[in-house]
């Protein structure tokens, strides 16, 4: 595909730190502590009451959970590579560090400057994180296939796109969408399903060998599964209001993945060669339980409607990986390495619909005074039935500016001069690392052997 | 064993999505939010303080902890096995999604209906986890030897009696047992040893090659220790009284967990092989102090006891994997893989005795106004003597029931119907697993070599 | 080097159970529950508004993510060595679980007894991790040549030592270092450091086939990677004022890291061969920034300030790998098996530097009445100048205690009692631990593919 060389000496160092430099720049310029960092303004009001109700103490564990998400959870994910470990949890590492400083910048600038200042503080923090997930869910669908520096120019714009979606669902268009199934799952697997489909290589057979999983990366994987699944409630509650909604949204996350989870396993079973179980299914689908709530779970869901959208999420989940993605990538030359379609990209629409009719079935019989914290536009007058339009309305437009935007952002990745792998080198670390040797197991073994013989000499 | 196919194409999916439909239907007919996680119930009284008051803040700390024991800590523990780690993972993330969904109706049950309602919020889903690891404790002692659907079916029974269990120490007898010594540790074990005897394979050495770790298992598996053995703090005092009792359980697991970390080193090096260590007492028995504190960590126990505790708990649990467990295995033919028996058996009734010896010891001279949050019963007028005999007679009502149910339900998974493995495919994961093929280090050392001057063909 | 077996039968369990039983009595003498965990002093006064007030609640997080940080952060960061895993996250748990109950007594006895008792609760907890923290740093300058029995002894010294430099610096000269980038990480390092130097092994040379990495093994030290980088900015804030501070702390923890680990990949890059990125730097350069800000991140070193100190600490740390690593090893004959001085030397220095600079200038303009929290002598009236002088002397006692004691400890470790390892025996798991035998993919494959056949038969 591309004819320029993949060593990255100065293209790498160039990139992060022509980029790195911008950004300390923008922020001694642009980027101040809020109220509850700094130490003048949380001081100054003497009616202040105390320290223990900076927002810290009710928002800092689930950002941790959610930073675990992104660096741990995302990274090792995709471990599942045979030979691209290296790459999955360090180029993942790398989009992320550079993602949650672009994205502080981007999203503080749409969310409201205050006299020319971004505030920053827990909450920017998690917004951050989460804008950074968006841009991972896009790197899973080109993984193995694109250059570090590509990753970080596509996290750039993407993070940038990303903001001025938000800014249209959540400030323009009213919408609600706390865990988002639509700013970063829908936004972020489209975006990157689009990216890849114009990155479309014909001769990717030619890597087809490293494609794969063995024994241990496999169980690598498995370790971000498992915290994704396990930290999915912090994920949802993450920025809904204090109080009931977010202890709310925890609740019915953790229903819809249980749900879910038990609704792959049935499915890998009943779809897999010989009844047998497949991991692809397991470490993927028992996650789109968590997306398919990311809308509507701050909302008067119910443990039983959770239930129900996490068993429809992973069902949807696991037939996408049986039978869409193949027809993805032979029909529409969609070469989507880890899936983000059947993860985020379909459970995300499925979420966007969920959020549409909870959203429509709002009555203040059920929610009370929380109406306001949970749609403030129906509490302040407006009708259920607007608010559910507004959901469908940006459902909309996230799909259309990912597909838009990831055509565009695809196009500019193609040119040859980010040091891509070549179509028999994908999926390959010793292209990007030093790669430590091989183990020999038989010397080893002698050594080992050895040992007590020789420690009897010593004796 | 068995004669029938290992094939789960039909049972598991089968198994699951009846399971779950029955589920999401009782869900729906029977659960409700709770006042911290309803809108309307949250708001209904204005005099509320504030949002931040929301039990919420005060418990999903530890309940995330919890979870991360239940999901990541149990589960990568018994990957220790060589050719086992997807079942080991991926069971252990099936039986305990659908556990925790269980666990809610059958201790939302017998905790008490509210209108013929189960009320669910953060203290439920602590738990409903809790229940689950107890149905984890006894998948350790058959692991390796039964199927998932036998699992499922295992779950479903004990997760019942296990809600009788507790329903009667707690509120019928008034025992203490915030940490499941009695509840989690001794009913899980010998309910698994129960289950584990009745299903004796006579021929089990057929597998014996791979009932054994290799180098990289056994990292994994280490995982799963430190994640339980950190948590532990955050286990034991999820659900006690809020202020000093959450604050002075945490402390006193930690000090147990530490102390018994030094007793299984040094008994380790005593009775191993040329003083070397074993792996598998570091994994197991190290976690003994944790488990032999569940009881009285909320009590008084002080440092100093809870350090007396976990050494003793650890050096229980070394002398039970070095001369209990082949004794067992030979003589009462119980396979018990994971040595359930040295990490939650023994020291579970260690833990018992403790809490029996603490409340006996208990006055208000030590425990002050804080008597009402630690023993209720006695701050209401018995005697301390009467609550140590509530907590003799609780440990004595957890041992028959989890023998007497441990039987049946071994009996019940004994019928040949479940898909489980013959004798000679124990610990084997491939019969329940699409494998993915075997790295080839040669091809891949190669590729490796050749890459850089492709590179250069490139340049 | 030693002539003494390495059998440690005999040595470890006397070493251990020891040093616990001293511990058990000490405990039992000193130690009892502070206000916020005693049942008694709790509940004693009436006007206690809250059990939510309870430090547990402020803290107990913070300790937690600092807990992972010890037992997951550090035990698998080491794991990088190919035959040496067992031993990295196996003695990092025991000489951790032995240091946190010396730690207790050590800093109780340092920062003011109560009545002749130490007073133990999360803040407690949260220091004995930390000087935990500054053994463990040591430990990884010495990791592969020493026997647990030697790192007991060390960790004996170096905790005591460790206590009284800590009061020195914070109660004595009145500096700030909340992160310790003086107290744990320049005192750790410089302390492991020469304790390497008075070990120095001629050769060494002779086990240099083990002292490398293969591909699993650097993933599992990316596991600890991670979870360093993502909690330091649990780390830093852990013990500081509430409010502001604490939640300050973290933001700047967190700009710092991320604008270090795109340093680290820039210049990993270019200095390494052929532009390919080296695991080594990812692993450890990228959490320099975390240490670089240890003590001035509860400061208001602002956002732009944190970066430029990360982005500095990034790349002081990869230039350390690239030339000065070799250096010190052929030249002060310092062997640094994890270099540990590119890490938390260096770094920890440069923290101090960014502490004394922000020191001097601190304005009651910038830090209004939270002066009293961040720089409470300034607010008593002394000067920012004296403050930063002060700052400045820590360093230098800091270095002074921490170069003459491992000095010292180096000469008492160097006796050939310990079980140490023979030259052409270091890094190599075998002579400590019952090692599995070797995963044998012939049989392994050969039972996979069978197994369809015999499962056939069975049906």
């Amino acid at each position: 595909m591309t004819e320029s060389s993949t060593n990255l000496r100065l293209k790498l160092p160039v990139v992060c730190i022509v980029l790195e430099v911008i950004l300390i720049i923008l922020f001694g310029v642009l980027v101040e502590y809020d109220h509850d960092t700094s130490s003048y303004k949380w001081h100054k009001n003497k009616t202040q009451p105390t320290d223990y109700e900076n927002e810290f103490y009710y928002r800092y564990p689930s950002f941790q959970d959610v930073h675990v998400m992104i660096f741990i959870g995302f990274g090792f994910l995709m471990t599942f590579l045979q030979r691209y470990g290296f790459s999955s949890v360090g180029f993942n590492f790398l989009i992320a560090a550079f993602s949650l400083q672009w994205a502080t910048l981007m999203q503080g600038f749409f969310h409201g400057m205050h006299g020319g200042k971004i505030h920053v503080g827990v909450e920017s923090m998690i917004n951050a994180d989460f804008c950074t997930g968006s841009v991972l869910i896009s790197f899973g669908a080109v993984l193995g296939k694109t250059s570090p520096v590509q990753m970080l120019i596509m996290a750039m714009f993407e993070v940038t796109l990303f903001a001025v979606n938000e800014f249209v669902l959540l400030s323009v268009l009213g919408a609600k969408d706390a865990g988002g199934s639509m700013t970063i799952h829908t936004f972020g697997a489209y975006f990157g399903l689009m990216v890849t489909r114009v990155l479309y290589r014909q001769n990717l057979d030619k890597s087809k060998s490293r494609n794969c999983s063995v024994y241990h990366s496999d169980l690598f994987a498995m370790i971000g599964t498992i915290y994704l699944w396990m930290f999915w409630p912090s994920f949802n509650s993450a920025i809904t209001a204090h109080g009931d909604d977010q202890h709310r949204t925890a609740l019915n996350t953790y229903y819809s993945l249980a749900a879910c989870t038990l609704a792959t396993y049935a499915f890998s079973a009943l779809l897999s060669h010989e009844g047998k179980l497949d991991m692809v299914h397991i470490q993927n689908a028992a996650l789109a339980g968590g997306v398919a709530v990311g809308t509507a779970g701050e909302m008067m869901l119910t443990p039983f409607g959770s239930m129900i959208v996490g068993f429809l999420a992973g069902t949807v989940s696991v037939l996408g990986y049986k039978y869409l993605s193949p027809f993805l990538e032979s029909r529409l030359k969609i070469q989507d390495t880890c899936g983000v379609h059947n993860l985020h990209g379909m459970p995300g629409v499925l979420g966007a619909i969920v959020g549409i009719v909870t959203a429509v079935a709002a009555t203040t019989d059920v929610y009370g005074l929380g109406m306001s914290d949970v749609f403030p536009e129906i509490a302040k007058g407006s009708s259920a039935a607007r608010q559910a339009g507004m959901q469908a309305a940006s459902l909309g437009v996230t799909l259309g500016m990912a597909l838009l935007g990831g055509l565009i952002v695809g196009f500019i990745l193609k040119l040859p001069i980010y040091g891509a792998p070549p179509d028999n080198l994908c999926y390959e670390d010793s292209i990007y690392w030093e790669m430590p040797g091989e183990e020999e197991p038989k010397t080893e073994l002698t050594l080992v052997k050895t040992a007590p013989e020789e420690m009897e000499k010593l004796n």
